[in-house]
Parts: structure tokens; C-alpha cells; sequence
């Protein structure tokens, strides 16, 4: 139950990724038949990408994955940030750190970043964003859905707001990212009715395949590379292109939209019965975030009020008890395996105003192999660990 | 012929990244059973990738490949260098633009970059390296093998007078880069050997997986990473680690340096034979670089001489007879498919004194797949695009 760590590859996916390979491997900038095959193999994989997200073939960039992706988005907007002296960022206080960390190096150089608090179910309100607009903000970058909390942000609202501000200010700033890695399966990943001008996709967060992601970029956004080299993906990210992978992505990305109704309806329901055993059979439990303005696979529940001999009372007891729901076969996770430099401490539980569950918690992500059982039996496991 | 652009993935790689996926699949930083599996499965791929190069594990840092490599080499080291005043940057005129767009880069931002010019047989000579180093040089970057005409260069001399020079004045600085990437199936590669403090290998050039690479970072390197967020790989490239694929890079590695004796042998006694019926049934053709001080699985010949009606005489002659070698069954390669800004315009070519053969050249390539046959069949296509 941790399906937002990492996703297993869809045996269709795997197929579309074999498809091109074995001896179709050539690169697809050289200009000989395979190469221009395999050239044609990454454009097919870019176009059924973009017919998916209903945008261009080239607003798609494939990168190595959602980490390299939001590098991209923000520090390759810096330059011309600069150049415009559009010096103040926006995010919020529960970004991933491949957003947060980005931003604390542009911090270094020169930029301001407001970090906006969000709500105690971990959701920014939209007046926030709109009062901390200057004339000097370039860029505002809210993720779509937490990777911790799963709490679903106002995107469209954010956008929309953007959108008035810059027909007001007759200018193309600020622009707008946002992460939709934790999204994607399960809510519309749609860049243009969003209204935003750079997007993150990370392959392995869709049962796609690792070590490939997108970012979608707007045309004519002012973007440059943070790889450099031989100038493909439109001279945005340099190195040998990769179409078994894209083609995978691809896939895997078709599968998602395909299924995005029926798993959510499917998961909401094994959330909602898990909040509901906890909520009767473990009160001592308190549920982080909303419990319905949440992506439908994500559940998180503080252990900080646990009065158990069995628990440490220091702040390992959201790693001491993911290491004994493992000894009863449950998967699942403390705060995030892509942990910043506090170690397992998370910045999200302190911005809803829980820091004594910053350590404390465990978070449940369900995904495609998820049944009922797995449920009560994590419940189950649940109570042997808190109660003995 | 076109094994430099990339390189098909061997049986026993496929089968070492299959080992890693389906059922397996686990986020090596989560701490669960599957997790630490993922995590071991990754260390595995380190330590056996550590052992091949005699270097220690925590010294290898995986990436999405050569490119992105060479990326954080440069790039990752500018921050240190600026701090201590070394802003000044030794490279040579022939590398490959995933070296020579970051350091145009730098180069932007106030750095001072020497490009050493190269022999007409390609090699940097050692007293120009000598010559270039100033009190404020930070770093020295020299591939150990040309892409383009395949000439070795005289790493472990540069490496040894970086030696003498440090220790001379007592300083950390500077510091050494390569790529090896072209090098590695048919070189030692050899780090600690050679000196280097940073060196690039890509795994789709060595049979291996596409998006996957590696950086060795010799121990306290200064280097700062260019990809931000959940700090893996001891910080300098975060993203989610991909274990199948470095399994892959690890097998590939291991078979290279299994087979890079005989490998050798075999594509030199075929580089032999095809340079021999060039010079005897094509004089007209001239051979782009040392015959002898090359790698041994590359042939590159200048069709600029070439008095043809069958041709163009414009800047488009190699690219015309790839796609002529192609209708014949040959793949080859005009320059590169990595090229830069100018197009089809080789910086290599020029750099050896000869512009005219800059967009007028031929590159064959050979690998485990080449046979005498096909070099024949290469050199009987190549006499009738030529005589027509």
C-alpha cells in the first residue's frame, strides 16, 4: 500500500515498451531507416501523449522523470525571469522537494519565494495566491495533489485567477507549474483547461515505466535547458532519446485516462471503508487531511495521541511502526521515500499545523492491486501494532 | 555501422533488468521488505558497477546518461570553482556538445574556457595542456575517445601532470574530467588510474539501457548536483532510483570489460581491412584522423576530393551519402547524431584542419554485430555511391 512511492509496470506497458527494442534500438536523431524508425516511434509516442493531455506534440519534453521535470519548470524559467526582473516566486509550504529544493537554490541567487500556508486539510486558499501576487512574481508552482495527504488543490481557480491578473497587466507573467505526478490516475491531467503553462508527469507514478517523465511546456514559454548538449527534445533536454521508454509512457498514460473513472470510484470507496474501521475501531488514530478533498487512494493517519508501551515516544514512531506493519506484510509509509535533509520529518504534517506528526504518521497508498481484503487487512494490522 | 550513435541491449542485460521488475518494483528509499530489496538490488548494481572501475561504491552516481553526466560534472563543479576563483576552464576543440554546451554555459556566466587545439591526426597534444593551465584553472575536461574519428587521447599523461602540478602547489585544484563514454568498450577504463576526479560512461554506448549512466565522483569532489529534490544518490541526483536499469548499466559494464580484449582484436583486424580497400580502390576518399591511433571500431573517411557527378557539392555531401548508403543497406553516420546548432557541421573536422570535410564525412562504426561481410559490403556500397 504504498502506490505513491512507486507504481509496478502494467504488462500493456511492457509490451508497448518491447515493441521497440531487441532490434529496433537505433537513435532516433540519425537519419538512416531504423534511426528515422525509431524517430518515428518516439513522434508516435509524443502525439498519443499530447492527444491524451489535448495539447501540442511539441509542448511535450520527456525527461528522466517528475524530479528532472520540476527542475525544468523552475530553475529553467529562472533566466528569463531574471532578465524581466520577475524575481518573486510563489509555491506553497507542502511541495515535493523536487520543487522546494529547486526553489531554495534561486533562493540562494538572488529570488524571493513566498511559500503559502495551506488549511488544516492541507488545501492553499485561493486568496492566499492572491494576495501574495506582486508586480515582480514570475512564476506561481502548486502541485495538483499532495504526495503525502493527497489533498486535491484549486488548479483551475489558480489559473483562472492567473489568467484575469495577466489580461489586466497586459503581460505574460506570472506563469503557472504544477505537479500533477500524485494526480495523474486519478483526476484530469488537462494543461490547458488548468491554465497552466508547465506541467510534471513522472512515468513511474502511473505504472509507467522508471527513469521516464514529461514536462509539458506552453508554447512560447521563455524556457531554458538544465541539460545541455546535443539539443534534442526541442533543444530542452539534451541526451539520447529513449522511445521504448516514451513509448511505455505513453502507454501508460493511456491506461490512466482509460481507467481514471472506475479506479477512482473503486478506491474511494476502500478509502472511505478504511476511514470509517479507523474511525470506530481506532479513535486514538487522527486522520491527516480531509477525508474526502483527497486523491481516492490516499489515506494517512497520525499515531502522535497512541498511548502504547509497544511505541517509542521519540520521533521514529511513524518509521518504528512501518517497519512492524511490514513484519505483518503491509507496505505502506512514514512520511515519503524522497525525504529532505531532516530525514524522516515531514514538512507537510508542520503546514497543517500537526508538527508533533511530522514523524508520527503513516500514510496508505492503494493503487491497481488494492482489494478490500488488503484493507481490512491493513486495519487489522493497524490495531495490532497500536493496541499490542 | 552505427554503433557510436548506440548500441542494441545484450541478451544477458535484458535478463539482469527482468531480474528487477515486474513483481519487483519498490522504491529503494522506502524502508519496507520490498524497499530494502529494491535498495539492495541497487547496491548491488553500484558494488559490482565499483568493482569493474576499482573505485569504492558511494563513488558511482547513476544518472539518466552520458549527457546528463557530463551535465553534472561541469556544471555541478562550477559552484566550488567560483568560490575559490578558479573560474578558468581547460577543454579541447573536439568534445562532444554535451561538454561544450555547459561550458558555454559557464562561459555565459563569466568562466574563461582554453580550447586546446588537437593534432590533424585529433590527439591534444600534452605540452598544450601544459601551456593552457593558468593559477586560476578549476577544471580540465578531455574525452578519452572521440566520438567522431575515434582518437584516443593521452589521459593518463594529462592525468599525471595534473598530479605533479597539485602537488607542486599544493592544492586540490584542478580538478580532472572524462568522458568515457565512447572509450569503454574497447579502452580500460580505469579512473583512479588515470587520474580523473570525474568520469562519464553511458550505458546505451555499451550495449546497455537507454537512460541510464553514471558518474564516477572521486571521493571529496566539491561537486554539486544540478538535479534537485529527494536527495538521492548521496544528494548529487535526485529522482526515483531506477534499479532494473542500473542492473542493466552494471551487466552491460561487466560484459564491456569481459570481452574488450577480444572485441578489440576482432573490430581492429576489420577497421584494418576496411581502411586498406579505401586507400587501394577508393584513394579518392581521405581518411579523417590517424589510421592507427583510434578506436578500434571506427572508420571515418572525407568524400570532399570525391570529383562525382552523383553528388552535390554543397555542405550536405555526407548527409546525401548516408541516406545513399542507406538505400543500399547500410546505416552509417554523416557527423554525429548528437549535432549542435550549426547542423550537420562537424566542430571535429574542423578542428583537425579540415573544414571542407565538416559536412562532407562519412562515419562507420562497428560493434559486436559487425562482420568481414559487412565491411565488404560497406566498401562496395560506399565505390558505388562514389563511381556511381
Amino acid at each position: 500500500m504504498d502506490y505513491a512511492s512507486t507504481t509496478p509496470i502494467l504488462p500493456e506497458v511492457l509490451s508497448a515498451m518491447l515493441k521497440f527494442s531487441g532490434n529496433s534500438f537505433a537513435n532516433p536523431s540519425s537519419i538512416y531507416l531504423e534511426g528515422l524508425e525509431a524517430k518515428k516511434a518516439l513522434a508516435s509516442a509524443r502525439e498519443k501523449v499530447a492527444g491524451i493531455l489535448q495539447v501540442k506534440p511539441s509542448e511535450i519534453i520527456f525527461t528522466s522523470g517528475g524530479t528532472e521535470s520540476d527542475n525544468l519548470a523552475i530553475l529553467g524559467l529562472a533566466p528569463a525571469m531574471k532578465k524581466d526582473g520577475r524575481i518573486h516566486i510563489i509555491t506553497t509550504a507542502i511541495e515535493h522537494p523536487a520543487v522546494l529544493e529547486p526553489l531554495k537554490r534561486l533562493e540562494e541567487e538572488g529570488f524571493e519565494i513566498s511559500y503559502l500556508p495551506v488549511s488544516e486539510k492541507g488545501i492553499v486558499e485561493i486568496k492566499e495566491v492572491e494576495k501574495a501576487v506582486r508586480p515582480e512574481t514570475g512564476l506561481i508552482s502548486v502541485m495538483q495533489a499532495n504526495n503525502e495527504i493527497g489533498a486535491v488543490q484549486p488548479i483551475r481557480q489558480i489559473g483562472l485567477l492567473l489568467k484575469n491578473l495577466r489580461e489586466k497587466n497586459e503581460s505574460k507573467w506570472p506563469l503557472f507549474h504544477t505537479d500533477s505526478s500524485q494526480a495523474a490516475n486519478y483526476l484530469d491531467v488537462s494543461p490547458n483547461a488548468f491554465g497552466v503553462d508547465l506541467m510534471t508527469l513522472d512515468g513511474c507514478k502511473i505504472y509507467g515505466p522508471k527513469g521516464m517523465g514529461m514536462l509539458f511546456v506552453k508554447r512560447d514559454t521563455p524556457l531554458f535547458p538544465v541539460i545541455l548538449g546535443g539539443g534534442q527534445e526541442g533543444g530542452l533536454r539534451s541526451g539520447t532519446e529513449n522511445p521504448s521508454a516514451a513509448l511505455g509512457f505513453a502507454e501508460a498514460l493511456y491506461m490512466a485516462a482509460r481507467d481514471r473513472k472506475s479506479e477512482s470510484e473503486r478506491l474511494r470507496a476502500l478509502r472511505d471503508r478504511f476511514f470509517f474501521r479507523i474511525e470506530k475501531e481506532l479513535p486514538e488514530l487522527r486522520i491527516n487531511g480531509d477525508k474526502k478533498l483527497r486523491l481516492p487512494n490516499n489515506i494517512n493517519v497520525c499515531l502522535s495521541a497512541v498511548r502504547s508501551k509497544n511505541m517509542p515516544n521519540d520521533g521514529a514512531r511513524g518509521e518504528f511502526a512501518v517497519l512492524q506493519m511490514d513484519n505483518l506484510g503491509i507496505a505502506c509509509a512514514s512520511v515519503t521515500a524522497c525525504r529532505g535533509a531532516k530525514g524522516y520529518y515531514s514538512h507537510v504534517m508542520e503546514a497543517i499545523g500537526r508538527p508533533e506528526c511530522a514523524s508520527s504518521s503513516l500514510r496508505f497508498t492503494m493503487g491497481r492491486g488494492t482489494t478490500k481484503g488488503d484493507v481490512d487487512r491493513a486495519v487489522e494490522a493497524l490495531k495490532k501494532i497500536v493496541r499490542g
